[in-house]
């Protein structure tokens, strides 16, 4: 099945310990379809300016990304430029011009509205309502946010939470909106406000997935080098939903190996900047990751 | 087999935001022991002053943990004063008083000095060092530290290093010790100079078994409720230690099951002040919270 992802289609400026790179492909759409690309087929919905070079995604129109959803506007594109120092787990932004981005409103081609499978990447709740609009009977509707977006649009964020089944958030922005510093209580307090399952990513320290009473906790894979973790939480989401829209099943068997894929996807993305690790890997690459994920944590708990 | 521990037998005075303890039974050598003791027979080495309750160790005793390398002697006990603010990641030292403790010269009595496995715990490596010249071929010697003796006994700790099997540390430590930021990293550069097994502890965000090429992940239990961090380091090494020695199987698949087993008891532990949950715990809940470890950690790889 087909996964629809309406987020941000950006250039970025970044510069890690390793290096630095400018004006390259970034944004929370991009990453996500790159991700997701290699498990399903991905419809993007975004906004670049005219001085976009668009002939740099025809990498991912060739991974199986339609692009038919991806406006091009009068203006500057969306550019974000940022810094990371030797804590990797924490960018520091040294500027952000939103240009097109600030007049976007989302418009879901008609081809593209019984999308089974639909994530909300990181935009104004007000504009991840709007998609939802022009949805029909998705089968799964996931979302992201920012504390930008807590601070400043708490009660829209709060009308989408009872409308999406799902939220991946990291662990300071489920502290911050659900002022709860635990975790697990966190989780409860949002899954009491709609979303029926709950993802909090902590960065290098893995991600919990809650549902229920149930807890899944998966590792991020320990890399000897990371090397620009910008897009690492979206390229999480694209793994993740990417698998659950590929295989159609929401059990929790299957959405613990979502997790899984997901955290593969994000470990690839960390190993290049932008998402050019992510252009270059193949179906190989991520099963041996997967594996070894298995490895990392499997235990016996038979008592000898 | 038995596990021998040379540690601190301290008082210790806690705030956490959830409430406050006063001279409660702290220290290294008391976690590590009424952690073991659920697993295996302890024998403790360590010092305490003419004020200390002496009769409030009995519990530990009655557990099976043999106090006759517990020396008395005149002077001050071992104190700390700490507070836990809203990261309970990291305590706040308010007071250390050494006391006997500053004078302590680890003695071996001769029943201990045949222990199959030995844990030093976190004290001056000048001290660790003679507590090995006093042990008879064991057939695992484990160490702690801290940033206090990375600081100021990095030569002894470097010669200590080549005479260990297995050393815990937390990441920062680590990271202090081996000048690495990257945990992979710095856990080859340890193993390098002689411990053949690394245990990189990181708090709330689980534990890196390294040995070799193998890498094995386990994370902290998502409790609702942390009551008092104190002692989780010592009480997570006390179930690794006291598993091996319960089972005297060094396997990479029994050190997996160790690992969880360590963080099993360091998730008790710091559901109550000081040994007080330890001290309670039954076999049951135990065997409950190692299978919510495997259940939490769990997926099937296998591609539908």
């Amino acid at each position: 099945m087909s996964v629809l992802v309406v987020g941000s289609v950006a250039l970025d400026s970044v510069e890690t310990p390793f290096g630095k790179a400018d004006n390259v492909l970034g944004g929370s759409g991009t990453f996500f379809s790159a991700s997701a690309s290699h498990l399903t087929t991905v419809r993007l919905v975004g906004v670049v300016g005219s001085d976009y070079p668009v002939e740099r995604l025809q990498p991912l129109a060739h991974r199986g990304v339609d692009l038919a959803g991806l406006e091009q506007a009068e203006g500057e594109s969306f550019r974000w430029r940022g810094r990371y120092r030797h804590d990797l787990n924490s960018a520091e932004t040294l500027e952000t011009r939103l240009g097109v981005f600030s007049q976007f409103r989302p418009k879901i081609p008609d081809a593209f509205r019984q999308t089974p499978f639909v994530f909300l990447a990181n935009i104004d709740p007000r504009l991840q309502l709007q998609v939802l609009e022009q949805v029909e009977k998705p089968k799964l509707v996931a979302m992201d946010t920012m504390n930008f977006w807590i601070e400043s649009r708490r009660a829209d964020l709060l009308k989408l939470l009872g409308h999406v089944d799902l939220i991946t958030l990291n662990d300071g922005e489920a502290r911050q909106l659900t002022e709860q510093s635990n975790l697990v209580k966190a989780a409860r307090w949002i899954m009491e406000r709609g979303p029926a399952y709950v993802l909090i990513k902590k960065g290098e320290h893995g991600a919990f997935m809650f549902h229920g009473r149930s807890v899944f906790y998966a590792p991020a894979y320990p890399l000897e080098d990371v090397f620009d973790p910008t897009g690492a939480g979206d390229s999480f989401a694209g793994g993740f939903i990417g698998w659950l829209a590929r295989t159609g099943d929401l059990s929790e068997a299957n959405r613990r190996r979502a997790v899984v894929y997901g955290s593969a996807m994000g470990s690839f993305a960390v190993e290049k900047f932008s998402i050019d690790r992510l252009l270059e890997i193949t179906p190989a690459e991520i099963g041996t990751r997967v594996k070894e994920f298995h490895q990392l944590v499997t235990f016996d708990a038979v008592l000898p």
